[in-house]
């Protein structure tokens, strides 16, 4: 697996991170001076992954202030970079608030890692041997800076030999899943199968899929789920076919000042990612109804309807 | 609109047609001389669309058995070329069995003109004013040789005022959406918005979509219906949302030997049209369950279920 350093690093004078956008056609890092410069990161896609970005945010933070730029105007700069996952805000409030934001930057990506293991472990413990995984997008070491979430746990699924087999949805338009997901489970040794978004239905139909698990951008407090677009429309296939549909994600994701997923911000992202030629329109998130969600994973363990009552409250610092 | 002998045509000793996979960035003509050109364009999909698969193979039959090939071997490199379509094994058995197969085949291709016209007027007739349709795949003049199937009735329904906006799916992994459909929008002046195949589930969700149009491969007599990957989930998602989904298509594409849709063969095509670097499935097409569609319009009006009752046989020659 990717060292958590690799995917992202705090360096004297520098955020350094795995530049995701280059991937899987080169391993290039790319170094940033100042706020701007994470923000940009962040909102480019270099680095991606709802704990990803608040790891990265909090580095950019600390990195920012350190230097002397003003704490308002850089917690502004990210607070603007991506709306969706609420992991930025949450970090940026963290590290704000600590005496010491390097420290406490650094201590975020530590806890993130544990995180991911914990929850992996929760959710492998759902598997039946010989279990065939559908998921979409990417939510592995280079959306965490840890093992993953949905990822992590197939990570663990396959260690216990569990796991027969990843679909891995491509994930239009930045094709996360055909770019970044195939790509770390090539290097862990799982067979994989990227598939078009929309032969996951039928796949689903075939009765090819055992189990579908996807990460998360956002938990309203009621278990409505923001994340990648075509999340949606997988978790009705699921529901049709009566395959598990499981949302894995840190406690970080969940959003208590959320009430529904009606709330959730959606990012419309530049049209031009989806034709340059033509008049397009970009969301990048959808939301998945509570009810279409077998469990929800955290690192605090299997959480199942009603969410309301069994989702945890955010780890607090 | 394109001219249907701009689509395809039968010259002296060369069918002719506008090569799809270098639209819209160039128009230029792919000229065949031969049962196994013509065939070879519609593998790699020069031509595609059932409607004029089956026309081109027509062209192609004729041509060849008039240059001196044997028509056993000719019909049957055509009848390899695409599985799912059964257009093309009609049009073939057409044109062999005719007296004068140019003719024939020159005739398939002016019914299947009269047949778009007749079936769009049908499906224009379900349109509320002010609708906003969403279509996947390209079911256009490209697809058919005359005005379309689907993407016909998209047409006679802004020419009578009742269409205000087209949802374009993509429709990976060969983006006939994106290329194709908003092509012959643009020409039109339809107003259209090209989209992630999956993103249409939100939108769906969000209220923003009156119907559902799509095209058809293959209709079985219980009317199941094969049509491009992708076109079942959006039935699934269309019912969940109450939004009426319809099948376009001539009686050419009903296939009354074909009892359900678990009888039709799901052409799989090259991995590498979906990935270039990592393992890949490619089914090209799917079966939608004849429960999910409100109704099936061919050139003889409107049908709804049950279907077994309420579709036309095959226009005979």
């Amino acid at each position: 697996m990717l060292k958590p350093e690799r995917i992202l690093r705090l360096e004297r004078n520098r955020v350094v991170m795995l530049d995701q956008r280059r991937l899987p056609d080169e391993e290039v890092e790319l170094s940033c001076g100042s706020a701007a410069e994470v923000a940009e990161a962040i909102r480019s896609l270099a680095v991606r992954g709802a704990p990803a970005i608040g790891i990265a945010a909090g580095y950019g933070y600390a990195l920012a202030v350190g230097r002397g730029e003003d704490p308002d105007e850089v917690a502004a700069v990210f607070e603007a970079a991506r709306p969706t996952a609420v992991n930025l805000a949450w970090a940026l409030r963290e590290v704000r608030a600590a005496a010491d934001p390097v420290a406490r930057a650094r201590e975020l990506h530590a806890e993130e890692v544990d995180r991911c293991r914990e929850m992996s472990a929760h959710a492998a413990g759902l598997f039946a041997a010989g279990s065939r995984a559908l998921t979409h997008c990417n939510t592995g070491a280079l959306a965490t800076g840890g093992q993953g979430t949905a990822l992590g746990a197939l990570r663990e699924a396959w260690a216990r030999g569990l796991l027969r087999h990843v679909l891995v949805d491509e994930t239009r338009p930045l094709l996360q899943g055909a770019r970044l997901t195939a790509w770390e489970l090539e290097a862990e040794g799982i067979p994989h199968t990227v598939v078009a978004d929309s032969a996951a239905g039928s796949l689903l139909a075939r009765g090819e899929v055992d189990c579908v698990l996807v990460g998360a951008d956002r938990i309203a407090a009621n278990g409505d789920t923001a994340n990648k677009i075509g999340t949606y429309p997988l978790a009705v296939l699921a529901a049709r076919h009566e395959v598990p549909f499981y949302v894995v994600a840190p406690t970080s994701t969940v959003d208590p000042e959320t009430a529904t997923g009606a709330e959730i911000p959606i990012e419309e992202r530049a049209p031009a990612e989806v034709s340059a030629r033509f008049p397009a329109r970009n969301p990048a998130f959808d939301v998945t109804p509570a009810e279409l969600i077998t469990a929800i994973v955290t690192e605090r363990g299997v959480h199942r309807p009603p969410y309301a009552e069994s989702l945890p409250r955010r780890v607090l610092a």
